[in-house]
């Protein structure tokens, strides 16, 4: 099986990026497009995402071998039926949603009978929308597919091939194993991102316009991550309660433990945590997976 | 009073940094330093940090028109005392320290009768050691004053024009205002950084090298903030206990709220959060505290 015709369901950072993608590395492949939302549409008309635009979800998936729904998580469902009576007997279905059990369960019971191969390239900025996808998005990144168990391999094969060609580095793992580790690398730090900024915002005694000022101490970073989309990060703790619940409880757990260090004055177990989270900072550069430079090498220290 | 002669104690991150931005800013100053490690000095000393890199705290000061400590926030009052005698009776002692009601009374306990003024330049990176520092780190960066109430205001216009001149803004302050709006902006974002790079080492199931791998969904930008200097922070934690623990208490009931409301469903208390933080990042930007490029226009998006 060759990947020929590609449809995009959601054209937003996500949709928008695979899009140019494709145009870029894989030119060969014909790509359709759809989103709910007509100033989506418009504004990937404008800005070339795919191919054709479709006016419906069912026009742009009926030749597509490869259909990758990039919704919010909640929406996966919904999204599938509304394509579902169009859908080609042998096309494989997947998407890149942040949480994968959830959607494995909503697409099998929206698509019976279909091959349905989840995915989750682990990739993103803070911006959303039709203007915020670029090619490269995916360079070097991982994407981790989540087949279900009686998955046919040379489609798995396929889908893999597909991230590689738009830069993409694969693993693959059982949807709960995914869902267990994106809590803790990317759903509770989004969550604790969201939290201090709300915090920080509530504040008698501290103006909002002190917060602003003083950001560069630390603050700054937190308010990157608190600026994602809310859409799909509410469907994402939504959709991953267990693993997110555990993992905050872990955290609240170490929390508690520094908490009373500091009351206490425990300056030796302060530094020996200090100390032990350097190391994996290191690895993370070492693995390609952020810049060594200074604050990301932010331009100019602005 | 004007400036001419300028001792820096401590030539790490920031006292590098301090010597880096005389030499382009304003050359005609003389500057001395003094670091209490031998290897530091040597490095100091190779990369021109100052003019003169000096054997003893007390020759550093010895001609100082201002002396500014550049050391950890535990350690200031120590490297006050060593170099004590040598002060000169006009020279005003100044600081960059995390937390300024501490030092305040750390260096004027080891200081009496001295002109003290405490500030806090509001800059940083999460590299430290005398290779780190650069001559732009405190452009268009806030510094805050925290003289004492009956400080002489022409030597706080002196220090504020000195900081002036390294490209900051000045803001002044009570010490203790400033140990709650930097509790908020600087210390509990780091205490929660390192305690959740800390929580996602130690877990069971889920291993080190995927943590790693998968950092790019969020966590990465964590793992910038908990690689900064172990040492300073353990300091700054202990030395502004009352502001980070009550701060620390206004974080937890808060992600106590929303942990309450993913347990439950309810999605609009979640959407409705991550809302309005956008908000406050779109206000950080406007004021120039940060990058608005996507992912603080890390190069490449590697």
């Amino acid at each position: 099986m060759t990947i020929n015709r590609v449809a995009i369901i959601g054209l937003g950072l996500l949709g928008g990026s695979i899009g140019l993608a494709l145009r870029e590395r894989a030119p060969g492949i014909a790509t359709t497009g759809f989103d709910a939302d007509p100033n989506v549409r418009a504004v990937a008309t404008d800005r070339d995402l795919v191919g054709t635009v479709c006016e419906t979800p069912g026009e742009a998936v009926a030749e597509a071998d490869l259909v990758i729904l990039c919704v919010p998580v909640g929406a996966m469902g919904d999204a599938a039926r509304a394509f579902a009576d169009a859908l080609p007997e042998g096309a494989i279905v997947s998407d890149v949603g942040s949480s994968k059990r959830h959607v494995a369960e909503a697409l099998a019971e929206a698509l019976p009978g279909h091959t349905i191969i989840p995915a989750h390239p682990v990739a993103g900025t803070e911006q959303s929308g039709p203007e915020a996808g670029f090619a490269t998005l995916f360079a070097n990144r991982w994407c981790i597919l989540t087949p279900p168990a009686d998955a046919e391999e040379d489609k798995v094969e396929v889908l893999a091939n597909f991230w590689r060609g738009l830069g993409a580095r694969i693993e693959i793992m059982d949807a709960e194993h995914h869902d267990l580790v994106l809590a803790v690398t990317s759903h509770i730090p989004h969550l604790i991102a969201y939290t201090i900024v709300g915090t920080a915002s509530d504040l008698e005694d501290v103006t909002r316009s002190e917060v602003i000022k003083y950001s560069a101490g630390g603050f700054r970073d937190f308010t990157r991550i608190a600026a994602s989309d809310p859409v799909m990060w509410r469907d994402v703790f939504l959709s991953n309660k267990t693993a997110v619940l555990e993992m905050l409880g872990r955290f609240t757990e170490d929390l508690t433990a520094l908490q009373r260090a500091i009351r206490s004055g425990d300056g030796d177990t302060l530094h020996d945590l200090f100390d032990r989270t350097r190391a994996i900072r290191r690895s993370i550069i070492e693995e390609g997976q952020d810049d060594e430079r200074p604050d990301f090498g932010r331009e100019d220290h602005i």
